[in-house]
């Protein structure tokens, strides 16, 4: 059971998913749902025993092309809806323990493409009005199956960062007639003491008001919205720009780093869009041993408190791991 | 080191706090800075060997009343501004493995009458926009001091989670010349399928689209903006609110429940504000076992996805613990 209710205080839709309660858990590797099916042993998702990369709907989907109906009924203040939409599945290798970072620019390039895809055929559907795509790596923040992956969220409405992100990029665009990621971009550039990579097309930094310590955004320098816009040599630079700061936020603290990974994409809803494309990376840790936690302050009025300067951990995560060429 | 720093794809201030880092961290309980200092013993917090409730600065702040001058330079498209304001501590009881819920109704009006007054004293400020008044609790939400306390952020801006709530209620005033908070509870009071507790001008219950499967939303039956607002049976109706909602959720599994308080009053900083005073209880867990993470959906997109029906989580509080009168 799946439903879109209205939450009348904040103004946005909440996704209710009550069959997710009893979703795969942790499994023992041996009954990873995302290994390719072996001959003699249980199918898993993926009835093939090759493939490069794989993408499938998600067994426990918040968001579906043929929602049931809702099984409330909304009143004007509190509407309900079906969960129309979809939620995806990208399997990134075969192998349980591969990791983006250890990839080839190669196979990372075919990922984007596959990015691509997914945003022009799900962006398509005309229920569909934003399609995000991202990836949450480690148990610190909730992951419930290690085999390397990332989702496709295909929303029937603008989510509410996404909300938020079209609004200051239209006021700004009103005020000054330019992108405002294109302005941010050519300060952060010309000031340089958040910067954390550059590869051709690409640039990847700490953020100038970070909401985690080791927050960064990677932006092509090209005014861009779509991954599916990128030129050949803009899809290649991005590939060496996440497989360079996986490694860097690897070498951070000596183990693979937590984070959530999220893209954002101009949305494919229509409308006088023409915000820039960006990936962000929230990795949970403060220090080695602490979580940042979204309690009170964040939480409950919406307002981050980050303990460490941007300045700082750029200059920490330029100074770990590779620089953009040697990653290769 | 405390500035405000405005995260300009977002359109909000993020609070660089960076001596907090080193804050303390989970004390043994003879070493706890909330406790009474004892005869003999290094001083704590709290000077006295006795005391009901007590107030004070907190010494790991992110806004203060003597801000430094901001560290980084900001520009037009990133400005950057003192962290003008207070965080301040409450420490509920002397004792420390005192619980609210544990604590007489008596005990309880006294901490909601500090409340008030903080509200009024620090609402009074010319650079204090909005008085956020909070609890975390347990570890599993980030707690790094197990006595129990709260705390009071006083923003010099309205926090993005307020800015959204006073949008609504003035879209809904201009609509219906109503209060939305007001029609919300007639409207839930007369479904009753979510109601969890009434007390004496109080109710309280699962949001319609609750984000966290145990949320629960309290508040009084008349329209009412600030604590200090309430007439004395409200403010004893309150307190027998909280305690038989937090009898419930620690009987919900068996220990005592994690969760954010959040207190959403009316801002103070002047404008055209007539927004519902209510309590927020986001608990992590979504079983006994299992949290509810913010992951790539929630921190990236901003929409939540909750695996429980409201309706059900209602029920499952109403059966456990005390009703009302009980609670007493």
């Amino acid at each position: 059971m799946s439903e879109l209710r209205w939450n009348a205080l904040l103004g946005e839709w909440t996704i209710t998913a009550t069959h997710r309660q009893d979703r795969t858990f942790l499994p023992p590797r041996d009954f990873c749902p995302l290994c390719p099916t072996r001959p003699g042993r249980a199918p898993t998702e993926i009835p093939r025993e090759e493939f490069e990369i794989a993408v499938f709907e998600n067994r426990f989907p918040s968001l579906e092309s043929q929602p049931p109906e809702p099984a409330v009924d909304g009143t004007d203040l509190s509407p309900v809806r079906p969960a129309l939409g979809a939620c995806e599945v990208i399997v990134y290798s075969p192998h349980h323990d591969a990791t983006l970072a250890g990839s080839s620019i190669e196979a990372i390039e075919r990922l984007i493409t596959v990015w691509s895809h997914r945003t022009l055929e799900l962006g398509a559907r005309p229920e569909v009005e934003y399609v995000f795509i991202f990836e949450n790596r480690g148990e610190a923040i909730g992951v419930t199956l290690h085999h390397p992956h990332g989702q496709v969220y295909a929303y029937p409405f603008l989510p509410p960062v996404a909300a938020r992100e079209t609004a200051e990029a239209r006021r700004h665009r009103e005020r000054h007639g330019t992108c405002l990621g294109c302005d941010l971009a050519d300060e952060e550039r010309a000031d340089g003491r958040r910067t954390v990579l550059e590869t051709p097309g690409w640039r990847g930094g700490v953020p100038f008001a970070a909401r985690w310590p080791y927050e960064v955004h990677l932006a092509p320098t090209r005014h861009v919205g779509w991954l599916h816009e990128l030129e050949a040599e803009e899809r290649s630079g991005l590939a060496l720009a996440l497989k360079t700061l996986l490694l860097k936020y690897d070498a951070l603290f000596g183990f693979p780093l937590p984070y959530i990974m999220a893209i954002h994409q101009r949305p494919t809803g229509g409308g006088d869009h023409d915000e820039h494309l960006h990936f962000e990376f929230y990795p949970p840790n403060r220090t080695e041993t602490k979580l940042k936690y979204l309690a009170g302050s964040e939480a409950g009025a919406g307002a981050f408190i980050n303990d460490t300067l941007p300045e700082e951990t750029a200059a920490r995560l330029r100074s770990v791991g590779p620089t953009g060429e040697a990653a290769r």
